[in-house]
């Protein structure tokens, strides 16, 4: 199934770019947890479009919570939060319906739905979904923090232009709270210009550019996760996957298993420049030039992104079998 | 974990009695499926409070339709449907807090959620989950129905009072539809005088009576189910077991597996009289009179969501390993 | 799937009646825990045929640990158990593969499977399989009786013979003791005589006879199980009908949760009378006389399998989400 | 859970290093299907150990069908095959039981299992567990070619000795065909010998390599996989993840999703050298010298591994569902 992760915090992810809205239900979730609302909204914000150097598309994003909480703590039921979907200019993708983006989503769910899938936005596939990807795992970090489980992540890297590394070993707690507030989020400023600069250069010539972010985990207990599937390292890669656009999940030589990195974000694959591409309805080789409004680095936004689902991931780990971690 | 059902089928329900909404999410429905809205709008109907010998509590019912549809039709993404929940009034409840309801969830889901579960209603235990339930379900008994398979139930007794059975081999499909009009949902309209009868004089009493609803899938190819734990009966068995008040799941000894009856309905536990109880403060016996708007006999509604949990069940089955069935 | 059970105690069974070996590989077991083999040896002999009316088949159901346990202890890993199967006599099916057993899996399998399953002795839906289960529950009935709950069934009844009921609320445990070593497993001496010449009768005319086991579960905390598809009441339900012959699950009116019962078992469908089938090569009306060694009533067997089928259930519950129940 | 994997094939693998056996259980494979025993031998002889190069430990690794096949053909049933573990030699690991390695699971393995873990050459995060990996994935490769599905690995590389990389767009199936009877599996021989000499070196130092392999499938039909995390990308890096050493798996920027690659293995964690650790018994810090035999580098034995990983993930994709690209 798709958009469904977890086996003790189970999520279920819901929605496509231009539905009524997109949402999420979380099940697991301890009862009696008082959600912060102001950090989860910042959070959230972090990964809002409409900041520069991303789409200019506008989502308030205000998480709307159907189930789940009662008096602003959790209520052992499961979590239901919807982000409703509004700006939206459907009228912009009818042409991908005959001719597929390359490097997208769109001729393999034109085939597997027979054409009836949602086109306008990218759909299910649209990385919109990561808004309540982001809503349940914002929600996570807080209750890994009261545990004293922090996870930090940052933009390790775009295109050429490379941010410092975090250090396997030492603390960098104070690090983490300065790195959340910056955009880009580096830890060097001097990375932090050249990205910006890459990604104006790309973003004129109507062309995007991948990038790597790196997520460190700190005060993780030893003995989380199992052998073979059951590992961490596993569990992390399959939430990292469900990211739209990763391609490659790595985990750092450090010290034990105290840090990793690095999820690999590919360049968006819709872009303003013309695209080669096969017409569904002819069957001819075809152009494409997308319009809309798109990230010229997608990896500029995944950071809390990343972060979040690290979380769900250890968590759910966590949980199974009732670990004296919890 | 709680509300979520199907491998292949994927069923998530949320909400408690008094959230904002109840809902549903379902994954694995076939891409393109046009839902006929009248129909699945008389189905929910049939469920819904506010009938004669029924809870006066009036609700409309009407399913929101959040993500998974486009035109009308399903899209192929996860279909997520809301019953937003009106005329609800919580302050009959504040007692329920210390004087935990025998034969209710009350006390155990206190003791699982450290007291912070939503009493309101019965909270996540209500039998309003139901209607999302039967959202989901209504939408899969079109499916099976194009299909050819028809799943139909009736009211085979309420306390002593019994309906005729249906006949496990002759085809009853002309019956099917007829059955599905009557209130009570009964095959001999004598049966239902005298159920009607006996609800009303347990309701004078302020009390409960229990019922039996028998249930008949007809249509179904050979070969649906496996073996073990992977058997029709049991994941027949486990939907049902996920409603509210079912005691008890029977298959019929019918010749082959044409027929199955029945799931017996528990008394309503919310019921008007003085119940004994302890007190969760004191720690001391105490009495309870249990105020609101409550079913004197919950099977009457309980004939739509059996259908409902058997069509979701056997769904499930038919898409496991994409038999030829599908 | 079809021989896997549970979320947080994994459980998967396999073999065939007639292949090597019939197993079961179970997760989730606690590690340290020392297994009494001498306890394990004489829960599994109570399921055991050979004895005074049931199947001639001699089974020595030795298990045999491939992995999972060093030095008598459970050690974390996936423990696989194996019962070789010995004293079979494929020879008595060959009839079968045309001439399908009514009430057994015989047709539905030959549908599913095109006809490449084993039929020999019932293939992987035969009784068999119930062997495994109780190597793996007769495990886990040893984690709950050191954690105080104990799990103990009897027959309830065969035909119209009827043993006593349990008492729903009283500690019965000095009577489950005495109990385990009774043949037939009854409360009520007399009853089980009543029993004893049923079956006899039955068993003259190569006929068989159903029955009803009745379980009782004391010492669980409250607050095992959530709502929805997540109850208890449904996780019991499941197990139970794994079990082959399974055709019904109630539970008890009792004191709260206290009081399970029962299941129903139907009659052995492999009996020695002629009975009427389809032919499947030539496709017309055929009749059938059965050879082998059969159970006159499966019912007798099957008060441990009831017992092992509930511990995984009660066991699987247990562990999710880590309450302090463990 | 830790050694279960897939949704619609469900693989359950199980036994340690030096337990009776390692095994795996395999459900939803096709009935009927004729197993080619010599090619499964001849598969799964390319992952032994006792090859020039890799650990001296000999193991004939001959797959015993416990269940699952009649005839030499599947048979519906769930398919259950052992490797007995034979010249196991577990003296050499009792110093590991306080003295854990650097980069193995020795450490978090004691913490989780309260000690009570198998130690004895790895337990159950052996690289032996991947011999049932190949025994069930070896099934299914033969499943997929059929199909006209080609799944196909090499040695990308080790250290810094750098094979060809394969052509992500032409067809390589010749290729293919010559690629599976190399030793070391390599596109260029001159870069297998850089790699031998490497590994030489490094195995003179009692110290070892990692590497990387990269993995090619072809034929498949577009449209397998779904949005989120139920990607093709996700559910490939779940099974490579299982796979002991892998630290990161990467999917090729390649003209649609034709190409995938790679996994990149760590060195082996037991070398022969002085390592630090830290002493469980005292607390202190402590110098292990690991005796036994270990591979230099597990990366040459790990490419029939990945591609038995990557088939088991492609062909429980397409079951989902039932598309029609089964």
């Amino acid at each position: 199934m798709s958009y469904t992760y977890g086996n003790n915090l189970k999520l279920q992810i819901f929605g496509q770019s231009h539905s009524e809205a997109v949402g999420a239900t979380v099940e697991g979730l301890p009862a009696g947890f008082e959600i912060d609302f102001d950090a989860l909204g910042a959070f959230l914000a972090r990964r809002a479009p409409g900041q520069a150097l991303s789409t200019p598309r506008r989502e308030k994003d205000a998480p709307v919570f159907v189930s789940g909480v009662t008096d602003g703590a959790t209520n052992g039921a499961p979590l239901t939060v919807l982000i409703y979907n509004e700006n939206t200019r459907s009228k912009d993708y009818s042409e991908l319906k005959i001719k597929p983006r390359p490097g997208h989503a769109d001729y393999p769910a034109h085939v597997k739905f027979g054409g009836h899938n949602d086109i306008a936005g990218g759909g299910q596939f649209s990385a919109r979904l990561t808004a309540p990807l982001c809503a349940a795992g914002g929600i996570v970090l807080q209750i890994l923090k009261k545990k004293g489980i922090e996870v930090c992540a940052h933009i390790l890297s775009v295109g050429d232009a490379r941010d410092a590394s975090f250090d396997p070993v030492s603390d960098q707690t104070e690090l983490f709270d300065g790195l959340r507030s910056r955009s880009p989020c580096v830890i060097d400023p001097a990375a932090g210009d050249q990205m910006k600069s890459l990604i104006e250069a790309v973003r004129a010539e109507g062309d995007s550019v991948g990038g790597v972010v790196e997520c460190k985990i700190t005060g993780l207990p030893a003995g989380i996760g199992g052998a073979g599937f059951g590992g961490l390292d596993g569990a992390i890669g399959a939430a990292m996957f469900g990211i739209p656009a990763v391609k490659g999940v790595e985990f750092g030589a450090g010290f034990g298993a105290a840090a990793l990195r690095g999820s690999a974000f590919k360049p968006t694959p819709s872009i303003g420049r013309e695209q080669r591409t096969v017409n569904l309805e002819t069957g001819r080789n075809d152009t494409l030039t997308v319009q809309g409004r798109h990230d010229p680095c997608v990896a500029l936004r995944a950071v809390p992104v990343a972060e979040a689902a690290a979380a769900i991931a250890v968590y759910d780990m966590m949980l199974e079998n009732g670990t004296e971690a919890i």
